[in-house]
């Protein structure tokens, strides 16, 4: 991205710094859909051509179909998944690729590929979280009157049953899904439009782009829109608490094996 | 607590392990709220006979105020805030004093105590947050017009305008105060009535408790009730997230201040 | 400090923000022994008269002992420790006292403060550390034949002795005490002299300062001196580890305590 | 590895949750290494024939130089790096493989393996930092005299030099480099010989293979050599304080950059 500014480009180390292909490349199927989106809504409000946007969503379908397979070379001097994905685009179509980024930023582009991709890990968390849930209760139904030691700081205490015991868990993690919840509506606002930062002149449809990627709304200000990170902080936030119900939970059933064996042994 | 555990009690040492007065002091007024709110549900639920109640609940208004106005012995001895009211409550009252703590434990009390406290300190922040963004948005609406540079990595990139400016931290103190709203919705179920862990067998009446404290309602699980601190993590979290906000702002002032300092100088 | 460069001075809520005082006020043996040693070397150096210099001391020496004794009177509305005893010294020897602050600065004066704290806090910490390594080392030679189980993962593992595992924790206390002991080395050196960054023209004697504190040697480049931090970093990385091997310690003896009540009940 | 307790095998995910393949992979030239010097000793004390011992050492460079040269075929199923070159030993030299593990237990091998790596680590780091220690040397050497303004929080303040500048940073980097020396001296201990835990009955000689391995001696104590990580957080908190430094350094240069643009803008 840099090249450009320095006579004969960076220098080695700069490049390997600067490479964040490493890991963002598992963004690729998110940015292409958020290219996908961008490119329709172009052709939709008369910026792109027809077949300009017809060319550039074959691209697209294809270079997805090559991640997808394995068969995409990655270049570790395209730095970004972003410039990997471009320069395959324009090996395949041609010029028309470069169209694609009109009214569009890396930082808008960025910020809606991330968001995309935290909204994705949430609902895959979901996902588990609520079978565990499931599965606790069904178990606590199961064992609803099996009576079973309570504890405080390991030493037995009052009885109470095991189903209410698994009840405490199906609680927790009730609230770890309330706040993936809270984290997926605060996340959920499309930054494309943003473009650097002060948005573009051209005439763009940020409620279709939005809505095509399943967002509840473009974000309300250019600014923070390509700046705002929240929401991978909120997700790591509610992932450790999630993780220690979890450990939690995971302890228990070590504590519980040591205390057979010292009872039995 | 655990004094009777061991003969001639626990050394010099582990008392000042244990004592927690220098901090859980703050919680006097949550504790003597919720100590009210159980006593008069006792009352009611016949648990409690109403001479004992009026003397338990003029007793606690009489150390709030002994509190309130700095006149109240706080003792080392006795090593935390809740012990300390009732040792003073003892000396108010006599044996009366003790029957306030009948269907309720150590354990319930602290969650509860604890909750109240999260809850008004929420209710504090969102005051402030609220204050800070009606001024934003005064400002941003005053100054909608004013041309200034829109930066990126501190260089000069496009125009924007002041109230565009500042209307992203109208945005970011917006999601962190919908943060706290989610934080504090989450904190608001009271924990009273599950005594140690396993609840109790006195006829009492959770929801009249609650109500009473201003909770949402009781907490659905006594293990979760007694154990889950979430709440309080949730909120430094959310904490956390405002802070960087703050920290933007204030640096940016400071930037801007040092580039004035620069371009005149 | 600010105060002059607003008309009317700052408002309520910038004093409170500012204010240091509630916890910086344990520096004050440091604040007085560094301010008593910057005198001397004043009058050695014959930038200070002797008579300014006696009634310096002695008004030091007064005011440590006010503060030894409870009764000095802390004013909130000078907002640290360091303005504290500067006001205190300024009622109790008058114009003199303005004296002391030649040749030095707030910035190296509260530098050198808080690394001789941190160093005090060294010297605590490894007293105790040195007398838990000799009980676990006493301990360990009393049972070194004691055979009891090994564990892993929580499970009877292969016979140790007693001696052995006791002495896996005087290892633990061994590196950590050699880590507070690397820390102290490096923070030891005196940061008076770098005065606001750029050192004085006055012709002090930064090592007569540093030999009187008990610093190893003067901090070598001004700039570093004033703004360099990681000696309370450093602290407070090892006092980490040092809590998890303690934690460790008594973590076990938890466990212990419960397997042995679950093999007796 | 525990596969053998279950009936059937683990689970897929479970497979999933164990392998460590994909981040202990790097291990693999410290893992060799460390089996060549427990190779080595246990012919030199005639645990192992010499036949075996050779057929070992030569399996084992050949190994080196498949993952050298990215011939080797990891697998997922073997699930970490210690059983990825175990397999292929057995593949390569048949029933003597086994005998490698004579007097050594997984435990005490990994920690063998991850002490080499974060020396390593500390190796690579502190050439870099030299480097950059001298760079900064030269430069301050070269502009001693350049005179430019101080600044404290953003704003000019006194003089100073561009070399007393850049000194300021070759302390910082000097202090970081003796932090990572001192973290090298406490990780350079070898725990081969610890086994699972209590050491082994084979007579081995800790001291030659510690030797062998460029450790400066064989670890104290069994249960801390195998339980110990604390080589590891104390190299990442240097590396943070590290990371403190260089980050002071690059703002710097951000925002001397921005600061000459305001100026000439």
């Amino acid at each position: 991205m840099w090249a450009g500014r320095f006579p004969g480009g960076p220098a080695a180390l700069m490049r390997r710094i600067n490479a964040s292909l490493a890991f963002d490349k598992r963004l690729y199927a998110e940015d292409i859909a958020g290219s996908q989106a961008h490119c329709a809504m172009l052709v939709a409000q008369h910026i792109l051509l027809p077949e300009d946007g017809q060319a550039i969503a074959a691209g697209l379908e294809q270079i997805r179909r090559e991640i997808d397979s394995g068969t995409f070379v990655f270049r570790e001097e395209n730095e970004d998944i972003h410039l990997n994905i471009e320069a395959r685009l324009a090996e395949l179509i041609g010029p028309a690729a470069g169209r694609l980024h009109t009214a569009r930023s890396r930082n808008d582009q960025v910020a809606a590929d991330f968001r995309l991709w935290v909204r994705g890990a949430i609902d895959r968390v979901d996902a588990a979280m609520k079978e565990l849930q499931a599965a606790l209760i069904d178990k606590a139904d199961a064992h609803a009157d099996w009576v079973m030691p309570g504890f405080t700081h390991l030493q037995i205490a009052q009885p109470v049953t095991f189903g209410h015991h698994l009840m405490a868990y199906a609680e927790m993690i009730g609230r770890d899904r309330s706040r993936f919840a809270d984290c997926r509506r605060r996340a959920n606002e499309c930054p494309l439009g943003a473009a650097a930062l002060a948005g573009t002149a051209f005439p763009i449809d940020r409620d279709r782009t939005a809505a095509a990627l399943g967002f509840d709304r473009p974000a309300a200000n250019s600014l923070d829109a390509v700046s705002d990170r929240d929401f991978a902080i909120e997700f790591l936030a509610a992932a450790a608490l999630a993780g220690i119900h979890l450990s939690r939970f995971g302890e228990e059933i070590v504590l519980w094996r040591a205390r057979r064996s010292a009872s039995s042994g």
